[in-house]
This record gives C-alpha cells, structure tokens and sequence, in this order.
C-alpha cells in the first residue's frame, strides 16, 4: 500500500466527484490501477474503484484482502471504502456491483477499458436486466494527478534527493572503462534499490559508444572504451512514485565533437528549465530546447518529446513536446500549473557516432521552478 | 530486438494469415505489445503492426529506427516488414495506413484497444473519407502464441536451467536470520541479472513470517528471524522469455505445524504436475493440487489459481485454475497441448501465522510433461 494520509485521500475524493457530478453522472469506474492507488494507496496488481457521491466500492480479490484491511487500521486508511471481494472474474463483479447503483449515468474510463470489456460488460447489464447507461469519460483522474498534492510533492523531494545521491554514486564509482553496458546497469539497479527505492522506475539504460545514439537502448554486452560517450538514464519508484535521471559520460578525453554536442544538449536543456513557470505552454518549453539544438544544427538529431509527466506513473501528464495537430488541437490544457511536476530531457543522437541526453526532474511552482533533482551537469570525463 | 530467426517468424505470420482468411478479414491491426514482438521481434515500447495476406507494415518513431533497421539484416530480420514512421500520433499514422487498404474487414484486438482509441480510429477513418469496417477479434495471437514453437521452447529450457541455478544460489548464500526482506530481494534481483537475464520478470517477492500469509507480499524492513517461513517468488527475462520460480524456505528448524502445510502443498505440486499431459483438462490440473489441499483441511487457505502460461508475457495463456462459468463457459481451449508452457504454483495462506508456496514451470511434450525448472523442492531449514 502507499501511504498517503487519510486526509488528503479525502480530498483527491472531493474533486473527483465535483468533476462527475459537473458531467451529470452518479458514480465513476476506475479500472486504471495508478488511478485506484491515487484514489485508495493500493498498490497491488488487481483492483475497481466505483465512485459515487457518497460510496467508495473497492473491488479486490483474496490475494489482498489482508493487505487493504491491514492498511485501512492506519493513518493512511482510504476514507469510506467499502471492499468487494471477487471471488472468479472482476467484470462480473463490477457488473453485479453496477447493476445495484440506481439507473443513472455511469461513467468509465474510455482510455484504459478494452473495447472487448467495454462490450462484455453491457451485454452482462443488459442480461442482468439492469440497462444502466456507460458513459465515456476521458482523464478525470488524470487530470487531478497532473496537479500533485503537498503529500505528492513531499515524496518527489524526497525521492529527487535520493536519486541524486544514487546518481553521484554512479558517476564517481561504475562508469568505468572496460565494464559492459550491463554490468553497470546491473549495478545501478542494485544502489537504486540500496537508496530505498521499491525498484527501478524502468530498464534501466546504459548506452556506450554509438549505442548512445539510441535514445531507448537496452544495455549489452559492449564494453565502455577510451572515447565513449556513455548515456546513463535511469529512475526509481519510491512509495509508489516515480523520478527519473539521466546523465552522459566521455570515458576518457572528449573529442571537439562530443564537447559541442555536449554543450548545446546542456544549453538546450538549461534553456528548457528555465522557461517554466505557471502559465507556460508546453510547446514553448519544448521549444526552447528545440531551437536551441536547431539553431546549432542539430534539430534533425532530437526527435523525442523534451520532457514527460512524473507521478504514480513514469509517463503521465503533462507531455513536454510539440504540438501534434492530430491530439493538441482538442486539448485544453497547454498551459503548465503550480504543483506539475515533469522531466526535461533533451538530446541529440547522431547514428553510428553516438548520442547526448541530460534529464532532470522539475517542480512548477506558485512563481517558477524547483529542481528535484540535484546532480553536475558538467561534462564528466572519467 | 529479440531472436526469433526469420523462418520461425514466417512460420508465424503464416498461422496469423490463414486465421484471419478463415475469418474473412483482409487486415489485422496488432496494437499489443507483446503481440507485436511475437510477430517481428521488436522489443521496443511503441508499435503497431497491420498484417495482410502479404504484405506486414510496422508503424514505429524516430526511437526505433536504428533499432529495427539494424536487426533486419540479421538471420532475425522480419520477413516482408515494411517500415512506417511515425512522426507525431500513432493512431493518425495507423488510420492513415488503414485508409490506404481496400476496402473489407479489418480486424482490430478488441482485448487490446481501448475504447478511446477505437472511437478516435473509427472517427479519423470517416473524416478521412475511408469508412472502413473496423471487426473486433480476440486472441488471434495469443492463441497461436499459447502453443510454443521450438525457437521458444529452446528460450524457454535455457531461462529455466538459468533460473534455477539463480535460485540454487540464492538459497545456499542469500536467505539468512538478520537479513531484511528488502536486503534478499535485492540480492535475488542482482543474481538474477549476474544469470544472464535483462530483468527481472516481476517485482521479487520475499515474505518472511506472517507476511508469507500475503500472496503477493512486497518485501519490506521485516528481518528474517528464527521460526519464520520464507516465501521467494522471483523470475527473469531472458530474451525477451519469462520464466517463474518459488521456493519456501525455514529459518532454523520448522515446527510441526510448518512441516505439515509444507508437505501438504508439496504434495498438490507433485500431484498437479503428475497431472499434465497433451489433452488434460486446464481444470483438472487445478483441481489436482486443490483437493490435495482441501483434502487436508487446507482448502479455504489456497485462493488463487495453481498456475498460468509463460513466455514473452509472465502471465498470458493456459490459466491452469477452476472453471470461471462467467469466462470459461464461452472459451474452447480447455484442453492443455503440447507446447504449452507454464507454472504449478499451489499455496496454503494462514493469515496471522504464514504461508507456504512452491512454484515450478512445466512444458507439455507430446507424451507427457518436462520440468523446465529444477531445484529442490524438499523443506530447507537454514
């Protein structure tokens, strides 16, 4: 269970049902599992929420049943839940648990059910004789967990602080030439673990060499050698919430080349950093590390987003890119608020040369930006 | 990328081809994941196949390309994959190439695709002028994937003989009184990537004393002391294979009442895997450790199901557990079939005192069963 306080689980349950009650709905599914943990502190693998004006269903089956009732005899109890046990299949039991709520609209959430739940659940309705309405809904808990609360951002100071620590471990002592991709990766999973860290956010990546100009690879057996520009990115969950770092090595002397490439990846990413505040579109913080690369001529070679949402989730809202007509255009929320907190990550990656990233983890504050993560950006050459 | 050789994945896109004739579809769009994988070897995050009778397109971004491009000229490359990328929105990228196809079936993995993006992909096509008639479709992947081929089975035989040799270690060095729970899974996390493995397949579980009451238990500060039951559940990916192992360990001489729950839930181990051949019934094989269990009065202490399918999800197809009515009653494949691959895992949860779980993975052969894990199963009292 995570460990949010009774309070403020209070709260998250006021503003979800002000913004259901706002759609004209009487109650909310909740099958996505970081928004059940938002909602409840549960952190196991299987579990409903249905959410009325003054109902909380929590359906869970035996596996952890002693877990949730251990944790509601805590300070961080969930207020009012009222647990279901499913004792076969959740949809029956989610139908059997809607199929009691008065006929009135129902909401589910449209991004995480599956068209084939969507259908078994209406015709498990309709045969039960109770013809509630599904209404789609789109990012209600979402749009609550993109704003962290002071419980939130407690944690994400705590578990930015500890990274860094994790982080100044690993640069001073496993980046040395002559071990592979791996057995790094292998150790900086092990002192993620050591910082007090549940476990790795995500596979953790080690890249040397022209590896490193693969923003997403998986670490190998290469061996780092003299003149290997090395991208270390990793991250970790702590009590259920996720920080995420990145820093890129030289072992050895850098090269002009890799010194230039280094230095606009950090001025593109110190510019990035210091356009947020309140009321900042995303798209204008994502520009300011893509010009900055642009203008230095390294545009074609940064073709990720500049920064993602950190929360429950290594990937949640808000997105640090590029407008994207096809999505944004139908999106209200361009603009970044106090409580946000997301990486900025920008890189360049030069096929068969080798590649730069530098991440840091930021809170949007009432009148700017804190860093949670806390590490040199000097180029390293170890 | 994983190591499927190019014959083996034509052989797979052969099976997919005449299933989705045999359903009169011209297309099917492949949104999930491990899916995906099975079908190109791809082991990035973000991808999405469309497969015809003869053409295969993989829809990628910028991340991957290097990636993929690599791979192909390998003895793995993916037969007849023609590259898409995709800048900006997967689902626009993926209406656009559903647009340019004739107009007939396309099938889509109702399991798979969220609502949203069904209602997103079905709006895009009509705006596009394209009213192409979108089919739900279940499992056609994961049923061919349920029966293993010899490229998986050969993964498989060798994650399990790595496995085991991890879990031969962990128990002699790792599982000591003094120790905390969190201290042994980081242990077992590092021997498990020291075996050769890219990660970890799930969050290790360590459970020491009344937590080994709590199936899927986390570890935590708990020590491990003089008297406590051990549960270690701990699995690995080896190219890109999950395989699954749990063992039960004493602190110190058991008492008599461990000894019992422990020879009981051993014996439902040995009777359900005496239980598997080609042709078994997947209920027949649960039933085999649970009335073991019920028959010695344990029957309320074992909930879940006595095991699941492995491969390059570790949870996927045969589910070996009672018949579900709601689920079961509309599913054919009851019957288990040589190249199956999967856990027995009974337990016995006495909540307040600890439990027990013994956990090992079984390949169905034509004529009977293989052990692909192999460990002592007798009671370790350390």
């Amino acid at each position: 269970m995570s460990h949010a306080p009774t309070d403020v689980l209070g709260r998250r349950h006021h503003a979800i049902r002000a913004d259901i009650a706002a759609r004209g709905l009487q109650a909310l599914v909740v099958t996505a599992l970081p928004n059940v943990l938002y909602l409840t502190n549960f952190t196991g693998t299987a579990g409903i929420v249905v959410i009325t004006a003054d109902t909380l269903t929590f359906l869970t089956d035996s596996r952890y049943v002693t877990m949730v009732t251990d944790s509601q005899s805590t300070p961080c109890a969930c207020p009012g839940l009222d647990l279901a046990l499913v004792d076969g299949s959740y949809d029956a039991a989610l139908a059997g648990a809607l199929a009691s709520l008065p006929d009135a609209g129902i909401g589910f959430e449209a991004a995480h059910l599956t068209v084939s739940r969507h259908q078994w659940l209406t015709a498990a309705l309709a045969r039960a004789g109770a013809d509630r309405e599904l209404v789609a809904t789109e990012g209600v808990v979402e749009r609550a967990r993109a704003i962290k609360d002071e419980y939130e951002t407690a944690t994400l100071r705590q578990a930015g602080l500890r990274l860094s620590e994790v982080a100044s471990t690993v640069l001073a002592e496993d980046v040395r030439r002559g071990r592979s991709e791996r057995e790094v990766a292998s150790s900086i999973d092990w002192r993620i673990r050591e910082g007090g860290f549940s476990r790795s956010a995500f596979e953790t990546i080690v890249a040397a060499g022209p590896n490193s100009a693969r923003p997403h690879a998986r670490p190998g057996e290469r061996r780092l050698a003299e003149g290997d520009l090395v991208v270390l990115d990793f991250g970790g969950v702590y009590d259920s919430y996720c920080v995420d770092l990145t820093r890129t090595v030289s072992i050895g002397p850098a090269g002009d080349r890799a010194r230039e490439v280094f230095g606009v990846v950090r001025d593109a990413h110190d510019r990035a950093i210091a356009t947020v505040a309140p009321k900042r579109s995303r798209f204008d913080i994502d520009a300011a590390a893509r010009d900055t690369l642009a203008r230095a001529g390294l545009g074609h070679a940064f073709g990720h987003g500049t920064g993602h949402g950190l929360g429950i989730e290594v990937h949640e809202d808000p997105r640090i890119s590029r407008r994207r007509p096809e999505i944004d255009d139908h999106v209200t929320d361009e603009f970044v608020a106090a409580g946000m907190v997301f990486t900025i990550e920008p890189g360049a990656y030069l096929p068969g040369w080798g590649g730069v990233r530098i991440e840091d983890d930021v809170l949007v504050t009432t009148d700017g930006v804190e860093l949670l993560t806390n590490v040199t950006t000097e180029l390293i050459e170890t």
